[in-house]
């Protein structure tokens, strides 16, 4: 295996151009295998093998900052890195080899990442801070074309341009972010792939430029416009040009040799450079090349057959999620479905099926999107927009600033609220009830199941104001489902239980773990209620009222960081109030939570049904020592 | 004076040109003339006249959706809109007109703006409401130059081309955000505007065209390349052609008549299209052409001489700010300071002013400019990234997945934090203290006075981790200023006083008023303490227990929401404490608070030292009658 002879970058340059092809099959054999057992982003590697071979053998790491945007394309930089030992079996287990790029792992690691479009960003600070230093490393940014859809790429580009830093940025162009890709730089980008005869079309130019006279003024102007149009004209690019970046490609992405002849060539500009280099996605492994969207990011799978190797479970929050949204946009045509480049992971792609015409996916702008579905929606729309929860946070500004200021009546549909395990904690939805809860105007909730889930959506879309619901990533509990629905009216929650000793007050997630908490602790003579709080905001305040007048301690749980969040609601609401029963908040601690499969984390948070009734049971204790 | 003639839009279609332009006049001396009593965004007006007389004088409004972005140049079509009685000289007062787009004042503003970059994702909201609804109104947004360089504006167009979504976008350029423009983009413009030759060289080439053989397959090709190619070469605007909008400019801004026969072209195009308008801001009144900047938005001043009207009062938090990080950086070398177009706000111009190359201003780019300044941090240098508050919402996953997760030490220095006044709920500071709180590893930290911001940014930076100072708009307290600073160790707060009645636990810009009514309550018999808690992150717990043993009612006060903010904070710890003193939280309520002089506000929200007075008061008379 030429592979375990890889210790660091620089042993790639002992090898010849066929060894490093050889390099290449047994890499993705190595990644084939360990994402058929782990899970992973499969596709994304597969084809950016030949991309990271080219880079690491002609840029010199970790001196030249390399930058990977999203970074779940990083597997074959940390095989080349170091970690092509027992580590790179643990990827995305938990406390083992993250997913993404991740600065405590590796020197090699300049900048952690997961969530898409921050790589530019990122290399000009470090292109400025060498420039500070007077030092003269190169700062490579890696990226999809997807990700150049969201907004802070034409941010980072267009000042690195203005700036004209030393800094080369790869598009990695596969044509696929997570979903197909959308946006009119998308259709440009098609058209300069799709474009072989450019090359000829440039030395028939020239040829026709050299028969133009250029005597007098007029036809020196036309000569030295034609030869700055030929850029954008035969040259492609231009798009790129225009912002600052000499742009060179297209170039084969699987072609090792022809892309280090090209970054060679980069490294002498002490320019921005964009180099385009085009890819296939899952290249090498049939299932994935056949299926790229499914093999983004996949679970366990066969290797033989590319077959999940799960059966059936219960339906997931998304497909209840889009079941319910199509149904209700049957009877309502006035809901529309938004999302940003999430169309499969939120089920909005099966809205667009059953409603082509009503459903908008943005591509990776959850700004854009935001203000968007705000507009529709004080134009007599009623929007849906579904995105995962920590992507949300992109959009923090215009939820407050065009959405909930002027009470424009956006669902906003959050899925992968709470932890989402192997993707760890660029990923987990740990802070929406916190930051949702703190915007005014707004309605906040969380089901507990999944046909709360459908009667949530069916009640928030009858509110007529900016409300969220967010819901867990996963199966649901498994109860039935309906095609009919009951209302929710704001702020009611449920009681699900009476109990003296404690009550538990729980939302989304935590309902059923605590119910089981609950049982346990009676079974140990306790006296246990059980709330089923579904409102963040606004707080059912007669029921709280009742919690608190008819219990001795209260006890939220909330699968959200407890700084700001439920727990820290209602511990507003008593103090403001005047109630002093003593309180329990029990939910995500004040760090970020590491990557792992979502059991074992809530084990170790004490959020599962065990780790409840530890925590309610020690404090029932502790009030008896003292009481 | 034919401005009162002009009760809606529909009465400029009587009019001829000239008396248009002697419209125009008018407008501009109404406009100069509030202004110069109540302030206002008078260079940005100035300058949009003639554009929104010609706006208004070619589509319907309101039938026509006009989105003005940012929003601060919309006086005039304030004016336009039925607004030109009494009621626009209570602009950006107190329950008086808006100095932004407002829907629930007019018909005509059917989008509500103040932060930068939203007006195009706005249009193509209404552009696929209207096209749901198979009507065939027209959907313009309106955007200056500056605006461009915000992500959310290439998100927006990069979906709208892509879609061939029927909306006009009117660029108005005049080479201005805020302060000075920056990014490739903008360079680009000026080659665009500078360019007066380019219709005579597209006759020339046409000629040129006309004479090559198409005979031929290859010269075929390279006719179609050539006459593809003339759009960027020679009709310009081949960046936004290549986004999927048609461009058409660059337009006199000031010339009503051209601009008016461009819109009705372009009325008949059912596509996306950009038409690049230039006009000069401050436009018609000598000073303020003179000093855009200035009177970019600007206070009182006599009209005569462009001379404001206030004299020079004690030092603002601005200043200080400034002159305390020039000083550190002096000795310091790793400092650098870093904003978005909000150079001159936040003090950054005068540090660049001392260290060139040490300062950067990446334009309206809040998300860029946190990832760059995490970049920075972590690759060695000391970034502090100055913001107005309500801009970091921006930036908020940035902060989140950039900045925290990675623990770089970036400070956060939000000037304009807690109430702006005139500007209004688009940019009251409201939320910064709960939506940092609430992110793992931050810092977050607001002085009671000049002296204090001096101390804890020269503490901040020593802390080597992510810490945000907040600190309000306008003239600090008056204490004096020094050259030597204090460490303040993070979470330690300070004990100005202890009492047992009450402990007034204050942070920010909230001691002194609770300074005065702490001792207004102590001329009433009560014996009041008072803390200057200084963190909102991490709390002094040491402290604060003491306060809690020591006395009996606790009040918080802050310039924040009360949702999830410091008051928040400390009833979080209470609760998870076991600690049931009767707690009082004062703050900012759960609504949008409006427009108007902060005093009037703060009188309003009972946050002036009266209305700390009243509801202490208030809550001890209470317990004593309980008692």
């Amino acid at each position: 295996m030429l592979l375990d002879s890889i210790q660091e970058p620089k042993d790639l340059r002992k090898l010849s151009a066929d060894q490093l092809n050889q390099l290449a099959g047994e890499i993705r054999e190595r990644i084939i295998r360990v994402t058929s057992v782990n899970g992973g982003h499969l596709a994304p590697n597969l084809g950016a093998v030949e991309l990271t071979l080219a880079l690491h053998s002609t840029f010199h790491a970790p001196d030249d900052k390399i930058i990977w945007d999203v970074g779940h394309q990083a597997y074959i930089h940390k095989l080349l890195t170091g970690r092509n030992d027992a580590f790179f079996d643990t990827l995305r287990t938990y406390q083992g080899m993250s997913g993404f790029p991740k600065r405590t792992e590796s020197p090699y690691d300049v900048f952690g990442t997961g969530h898409a479009s921050t790589s530019i960003s990122a290399a000009t600070g470090f292109a400025l801070a060498r420039d500070l230093r007077q030092e003269n490393n190169e700062v490579v940014a890696v990226i999809g074309d997807g990700a150049l859809t969201g907004g802070e790429v034409f941010e980072a580009m267009n000042y690195a341009g203005h700036m004209n830093l030393n800094m080369k940025v790869i598009l990695n162009d596969n044509d696929m972010s997570i979903d197909a890709n959308v946006g009119g730089l998308s259709d440009y980008l098609t058209r300069l792939r799709s474009d072989p005869g450019y090359q000829r079309a440039k030395e028939d130019l020239d040829a026709l430029l050299k028969k133009i006279p250029t005597v007098g003024p007029r036809m020196a102007d036309l000569a030295d416009r034609l030869k700055d149009g030929m850029k954008s004209m035969l040259v492609a690019g231009s798009f790129f040009e225009e912002l600052g970046f000499k742009y060179f490609g297209p170039i084969n992405g699987h072609d090792i040799q022809a892309m280090r002849q090209v970054f060679e060539n980069a490294k002498g500009l002490h320019r921005p450079v964009l180099i385009h280099v085009i890819t296939k996605k899952g290249k090498g492994y049939l299932p994935a090349e056949l299926n790229p969207d499914k093999f983004h990011g996949t679970g366990p799978f066969d290797v033989e057959t590319g077959q999940a190797k799960k059966g059936k479970k219960a339906a997931s929050y998304t497909d209840v999620f889009a079941k319910t949204l199509i149904k209700l946009g049957k009877e309502n045509d006035k809901i529309c479905a938004i999302t940003a480049a999430m169309g499969s992971g939120t089920g909005v792609a099966k809205f667009k099926a059953a409603f082509p015409n009503r459903a908008f996916d943005v591509g990776i702008a959850e700004g854009h999107a935001t203000t968007m579905a705000t507009a529709l929606a004080l134009d007599g729309m009623q929007p849906v927009l579904a995105l995962y929860s920590s992507f949300m946070q992109r959009g923090f500004d215009q939820l407050i600033h065009d959405c909930a200021l002027q009470e424009a009546p956006v669902v906003f549909a959050l899925d992968r609220a709470g932890l989402v395990g192997e993707d760890g904690p660029t990923h987990h939805g740990a802070f929406d009830l916190s930051y949702l809860r703190l915007v005014p105007n707004m309605t906040v909730m969380a089901p507990k199941d999944e046909r709360e889930l459908q009667n949530m959506l069916y009640s928030a879309l009858a509110y007529q104001k900016p409300t969220a619901i967010r819901y867990p990533r996963g199966q649901g509990v498994g109860v039935e489902t309906l095609d009919t629905f009951d209302y929710i009216a704001p702020g009611t929650g449920e009681v699900l239980a009476q109990g003296k000793d404690a009550c538990l007050v729980a939302i989304g997630s935590m309902v059923y773990p605590a119910a089981q908490a609950a049982e346990a602790l009676r079974e140990r003579g306790y006296d246990i209620g059980l709330v089923n709080a579904r409102f963040a905001k606004p707080l059912d305040e007669a029921l709280l009222a009742q919690v608190f007048a008819e219990t001795d301690l209260v006890v939220t749980l909330e699968e959200n960081a407890l700084t700001g969040g439920f727990g820290a609601a209602v511990a507003e609401w008593a103090a403001d109030t005047g109630l002093t029963n003593p309180l329990l908040r029990i939910g995500l601690p004040d760090h970020f939570v590491e990557a792992g499969n979502v059991s074992q984390l809530k084990k170790d948070l004490q959020l599962d049904p065990d780790g409840i009734f530890d925590q309610v049971a020690t404090t029932l204790k502790g009030r008896q020592a003292h009481g």
